[in-house]
């Protein structure tokens, strides 16, 4: 099953790789006799060799092959697709890219093999990085000088292209809400928090929230773990048994937040009557919630779309687009 | 922004690309001088040239890529990407890929040209294909002379990879599972019934069920547009407003299904209670749903990961894998 390639071309012909290649291209800087041209375009129909766009990428040095590289939960695990946010994502990036003729590849990186080793070897035109907070990753992506656009990434070093939310303000807005709806008690429950990223400023924004009001942030009420639906499940059921439950809770991912939901539901906790809740993202999750959660709305498609056109317009001056969030209501929160 | 190319290295040697290409790649049957081979190096260095996998692509045929071609709502539009499938299936094939030192590339047809095409300009090394019914498609695929894996596909040609379920089993038995509970009207919610294809079959086996209790599928109980949580939420409300409601509906999948108990709920119709609702898939979407979703069971990571094994194991023996399918009861069907 392998399709013929340059190399066969060439054989048939009689004529080098090289050769090839210049009648292929077209290549104007070479003086080829009649005759060979004719012997190589023959041997391209014999052998129905089809000239690919590896050929092209050598001599243009252009892919049209843009990169997506997405987090894995851990290393050497699937990535997070099971994250309706991805998939919406995916969804605005590829046929962005498709319309202007680019097609996208998506990658986590392999183990012990870093985002900027796949992007370099497979001659990227572009890489798109969501939620990356690696310094050591960024400054590597930096020295392949090609455009790079973070989304949802928070590292120190400069050079790129950024596309993001206020993460902090959407933590402050959605705990701000359970505040003045009366809710004291407030919960947050959400991914690993490290020093920065995207977990780190929505909890920020949370406990900006709880001073404003004259409270801090307790620990107990920091229930930090995986972005999933399983995890959410999980630490409603931990809720829902809890001699004093919290009022309200501000979760971090719709994601997280159904999970959250059922698991309360399943141990008798009802939502909004007992315990309000409030996610991120406005992702199909929300509404398919029961009762339709009440959350911060972001234009995941929108973001996506974004960040392939940064990509694909060359455009040298570094673009930081924030884009807006805003508080949607629904019957999670009473 | 332009990274430094093989023209490049050429120019700076004072060598042909095809000298650069032959030192990168170590060519055997190439004598070169000592000094050449130092010239080359030394521009290589002087550059930061980073050989890529374009090279390798054509100097061995095999670009360690491949495709995932998925299909649009329509042309043109979007990928399905918000149907959680396709993320569980991306999640496994991607995992499945890298593991290997693969990478997978995703892509709708351009307007205007084949999944064929795509395929061919990118030397992708194997194409997965998922749910592709055109005979014509299939045709030129089959001339690319690559391994493909037609993934939930019905055409005609024979000589691919397939990995599938029994998608009129399926249909069936949803359908029978609703007919032993007593319930007898059943409407069929589901994407476009073409002369073929996953819907097709489905519904065939919904008709076969009914047959056995000697009864036909009605028209008027055929509701057919588009998988999408959107038309089932139409098709929710439309069946609530309905003077003689049926008593169940199979919908043939569980984004679907979830919109469509989300439209019912909202006209104040209960599920089970006043009518009961059986899904296809078994996404993290039925757990969300409430009451939680019966559905059909499919692993669809395991089919993601299996059509990659496929590609990349190069077995020349064509497979067909047929997955199993389950009944999982939760609380939609009284």
């Amino acid at each position: 099953m392998k399709r013929p390639g340059l190399k066969d071309v060439a054989e048939l012909a009689g004529v080098s790789i090289a050769t090839v290649s210049y009648v292929i291209n077209n290549t104007p800087s070479q003086s080829l006799s009649a005759e060979t041209i004719k012997r190589v375009n023959d041997a391209i129909r014999e052998l129905g060799y089809i000239p690919n766009l590896a050929a092209r990428t050598l001599v243009n040095n252009k892919s049209n092959l843009l990169g997506v590289l997405i987090p894995q939960t851990e290393s050497g695990k699937e990535l997070m697709f099971s994250n309706p946010f991805y998939g919406d994502f995916m969804s605005a990036a590829e046929y962005t890219a498709r319309k202007s003729g680019y097609h996208i590849m998506i990658s986590g990186a392999e183990s012990g093999r870093t985002y900027a080793e796949v992007a370099r070897t497979r001659g990227l035109d572009g890489v798109i990085v969501v939620g990356m907070n690696d310094d050591e990753e960024c400054r590597q992506l930096k020295n392949l000088n090609i455009p790079v656009v973070l989304v949802d990434s928070y590292c120190e070093a400069s050079g790129f292209h950024r596309v993001s939310v206020d993460d902090l303000q959407g933590g402050y807005m959605a705990t701000k809400y359970l505040l003045e709806k009366g809710i004291r008690k407030i919960a947050h429950v959400t991914g690993h928090v490290n020093d920065s990223g995207v977990n780190f400023l929505r909890y920020k924004g949370y406990e900006k929230a709880l001073q404003e009001y004259g409270m801090s942030a307790a620990k107990s009420l920091l229930l930090s773990g995986e972005v999933s639906f399983e995890y959410g499940c999980e630490m409603g059921e931990y809720l829902a048994g809890l001699d004093e439950r919290p009022e309200g809770v501000f979760v971090c991912a719709d994601i997280l937040a159904l999970g959250l939901c059922i698991g309360l539901r399943e141990k008798g906790v009802s939502v909004p009557k007992d315990i309000s809740v409030i996610g991120f993202d406005d992702s199909l999750l929300s509404k398919a919630c029961d009762p339709p959660l009440t959350t911060i709305h972001q234009d995941v498609a929108a973001k996506g779309a974004e960040a392939v056109k940064l990509l694909i317009n060359e455009n040298h001056t570094l673009q930081n687009r924030v884009f807006p969030l805003t508080l949607v209501e629904r019957g999670s929160v009473r």
